[in-house]
């Protein structure tokens, strides 16, 4: 039935035949999911949801706004998208976001939390200045309901005097379970609402913002939500309204039921690697014991970053503030002017959320913050906004900021034990996942490199990095092929640089190599040391553009980071 | 009486000699920022209130944590400040905002909207850890209480376990008059108040997220106050609370009072300069008559960024959200998705805060969105959290945008004129005023540069913007005495660079200079373009650390730029 099915035809079904397809799509889902990889429980819960939208409202008339946009799967089998969709979140694939290139169903892309209000205000002005007639819906769901873009929409919607449908699909998780004083308000309002009493009186938050409050409703009753929206859209011609609906998360499938935080992401990796974040884990935990002053916070992502026995084992020295990384960001500053030693743990790609608290609160006032930025890097199959390859660039340049790359887990333990004893904002970048191990290191000296492998004195190969040194190994193997010997270096401190092995290096060629941009990247900071040197520096980083899904390795490759390269580079020079 | 003032001479007063002291402190702020410039109607607002604290509360035991710190100038005369108040905002002198460095009266250095409640918090959680015990004050006024970080903070006031006390000052102003929701919340609260009635019913917002709300109350009244924060005092032991006091800005002197936009921030500058926000204002306008797609966003700036007459003309197509620069950014970018073309005017130090939204939304959907990025550059007395001096740094590194710097307010009104038709990310950095025109442009094309002067064939100067090109023709006329000709070459595009011109570039010695941060700036841009390339290429620009307060030019020279570095640069090696 979904094969071929268009938003026309699905008008034209009956209730049973919608409820058959709820369960087709629930299947495809799985199925493609468990083989690809990709959001599982999440968009199990919205099924009905998205049927009935579709069924009620003429998209690409209508716009849906997702928020994050792990909710999206159902609308993209629904739009076109079945037979593409055994190869979402694959190289050349559909994406496992919403997003415009795509499909004229999809509006506005996404991948942070807590954009899709604003998005929707936006489009909705940019219908009211062009006198055009469609409605705009955002779907959010509870979890990043509790970032700050939510307030700052809300506080705007007067002003911009024009109308949206807010759907607030609350099933009680971010990626971990919602946190925070929103999240037990609306626990209220629908306790409330289920006891039918009281609900004017508590609906009054969202009024006073200029929104009709309308809810609590089971999003996953596909009759109950066709006749609600049906009748908000009416209410929709006179003012915004939030629809606030229940469901399942992992719906329809009872090991997603039982276990919603586990099978958010689907990871598909045969492949057994060490985790970076247990690293981390067992390492604060450790520190911990030692020292008093330390203290971990995360926003919703306590357990992919590996602290959830931290949590457990000193919860008044941690906590998870919900999708909130500026506020997550002050905190850790305003605790470390109390003494504390505070470590914010957070993905790079949603690091970028706390850049101007990084540069004002925590190194603006040269505090001894820890940021622990994990999934450094090309992070993969989530796309472009989940690419970890900016955070160099946009730490690089803040004063007083000391930026660490160690080069496996094992140099990643070691700059944890460094940073507990360190005084001032340390920022240190990790992948996910490694697998290698360089060498053993006694001490960590900030700023102080490692030549991992001598060469011949002509080629050095400077590298930051575990990702970066197996390129910059691997290259050294191809050329040794060709009797040429490179010697390899460890950019274990991004910032400060080991000015003095700089200085010392007899080799007239340098190479970088970074998992990052090119620009403002670590070869940027080495072209700018060289200028006047009369070394010739040539760096393997990524180039100038969004880097789309894919793997790792296949990406690193076609963005400007081998060890083919490296060697055809270096071979080339040779034969010049 | 005010001289040699302490804390606890204070807290030993009669009413009527704090009210005395009152109109001192009064005296002298008024007196000194009409010489040194500075904040005067908001600091004029808030003399009773930091009397009042100051009695009750037991500084520096007790935490006070201003948001903004538009608010503190009382609070330094009162902790020892007063000897010291006439070098306020001048090189060397005390700061204009909160310091930690200057004062232990000072617990959290500030600059940027929104921050209080959360450091506030953090310094609170940080007491609770420790197990002290002390008070936590954030002051904040109805302006910040926009911002998104106000609501992630409150969100896990619950979370955190702890308690504060937050005076929310209502002036009913930002910068310019409050706008949003909250706004008008607040208005209601404070009307239903001054009727004795409906109080717990409104006040339940704030209570939800785990606040008492004590309110409405006149700050400007010091009994009043005094009694009221003694109360306050004992119930924070219990939980947190909201204060809510209505003060006036520019209380005491009646030109302020009736006129507290304009006298918000005073300059003292006698020189007469012309305002780049004067050519955006007039452009933009002119501009949108012909195009209807022309849309112009502000966050609480509207009227230092040139965009008045904008906002009156076309009061549909414009629209100031508050200080909410990550919503605005967002709006932009969604208004673009469905054909406009906005305009996103903000200052270079608070775009920061727009960074990921700039990343994910506005170039990650490769949107026309047009970014004028005012007070490029250092921008003076305000010191740290204010200097426009990383922006190249955190824009140059996104794919899809090009950046933009224009050489004088003529090329500004070009470049604007340039971006009507340009479809694609555009960010336009400019500092606030200016004075010099180098030359008349006819067409502007992107990626394009220009030769200003010609020179020996040995030296070329790239520069980009206004102030940077001034020490070029600077530096050059005083190479000029020594015989030397360099070219002077206006880099006005620094993404896409002329590589075309790089290319054909016989100089074998480039310098570059930039009013901005040396890392990831435009300099290192061209060391990594002529990395591999044989040249000898030297940086001016910032070097890396934080730009404290004081006047443009000496801390231009100070930090990295000038026409005589430039020169002793050249001259040196000429002689080597």
């Amino acid at each position: 039935m979904l094969e071929n099915i268009t938003v026309a035809q699905l008008k034209r079904m009956t209730l049973k035949e919608l409820l058959a397809l709820c369960e087709e799509i629930r299947e495809v889902i799985t199925k493609t999911v468990l083989k690809n990889g990709g959001h599982l429980s999440s968009n199990l819960g919205t099924v009905e949801l998205l049927v009935a939208l579709n069924y009620v409202f003429d998209f690409p008339k209508d716009k849906l706004v997702f928020d994050v946009g792990h909710q999206c799967y159902a609308h993209k089998l629904l739009t076109g998208r079945y037979s593409e969709f055994n190869t979402i979140r694959q190289k050349g694939g559909i994406s496992g976001f919403p997003k415009r290139e795509e499909s004229e169903y999809d509006c506005y892309n996404v991948g942070h939390a807590g954009t899709s209000v604003s998005a929707a205000l936006g489009i909705a002005k940019a219908r009211d200045v062009k006198g055009e007639d469609f409605n705009v819906i955002a779907l959010i769901g509870d979890g990043s309901f509790n970032n700050g873009l939510i307030y700052e929409a809300f506080n705007s919607l007067r002003l911009l005097n024009t109308n949206i449908l807010l759907i607030l699909n609350d099933n009680g998780m971010s990626i971990a379970p919602t946190v925070g004083s929103m999240h037990e308000y609306l626990e209220i309002l629908s306790e409330d609402i289920a006891q039918k009493n009281k609900k004017d009186r508590h609906a009054k938050i969202f009024e006073r913002f200029g929104f009709a409050y309308d809810g609590v409703y089971d999003g996953n009753d596909l009759e109950k939500m066709i006749f609600k929206l049906e009748e908000v859209k009416e209410k929709l011609k006179i003012q915004s309204v939030i629809l606030h609906v229940l469901t399942k998360k992992g719906k329809g499938y009872s090991f997603c039921e039982e276990n919603p935080e586990g099978t958010h992401g689907i990871t598909n990796s045969a492949e057994k690697f060490d985790e970076y974040s247990e690293i981390l884990g067992r390492t604060l935990t450790r520190l911990a014991e030692k020292d008093n002053k330390i203290v971990a916070v995360t926003a919703a992502m306590t357990s992919s970053l590996g602290l959830s026995n931290f949590f457990k084992k000193y919860p008044e020295r941690s906590v998870d503030v919900g999708i909130c990384e500026e506020h997550a960001a002050i905190l850790c500053a305003s605790m470390a002017t109390e003494g504390l030693k505070p470590y914010y743990a957070v993905y790079s790609t949603f690091l970028q959320r706390s850049f101007d608290e990084i540069i004002i609160d925590i190194c603006g006032q040269n505090l001894p913050v820890t940021l622990c930025v994990d999934r450094a890097g090309i992070s993969g199959a989530d796309g472009e906004t989940h690419q970890g390859v900016f955070d160099l660039s946009f730490l690089n340049f803040i004063p007083n900021l000391t930026v660490a790359v160690p080069k496996d887990i094992n140099e990643f333990e070691k700059m944890l034990e460094f940073s507990a004893d360190f005084n001032a904002p340390l920022a240190i970048r990790y992948p996910r996942a490694g697998k290698k191990i360089f060498n053993k290191r006694e001490k960590i000296v900030c700023g102080k490199w490692e030549i991992l492998a001598e060469g011949d004195g002509k080629y050095a190969v400077i590298a930051c990095g575990e990702r970066a040194l197996n390129c910059a190994f691997n290259a050294r193997k191809l050329l040794q092929n060709n009797g040429i010997n490179v010697s390899v270096i460890n950019a274990c401190f991004v910032k400060p640089m080991d000015t003095e092995m700089l200085d010392s290096l007899k080799e007239s060629f340098i190479l970088t190599v970074e998992d990052n941009m090119l620009i403002g990247g670590f070869g940027s900071l080495i072209n700018t040391y060289f200028s006047a040197a009369g070394k010739v520096v040539k760096n393997f980083a990524y180039a100038d553009k969004f880097i789309p899904q894919g793997s790792v390795s296949e990406l690193m490759k076609e963005f400007g980071i081998s060890a083919e390269d490296i060697a055809d580079y270096i071979m080339t020079n040779e034969n010049r």
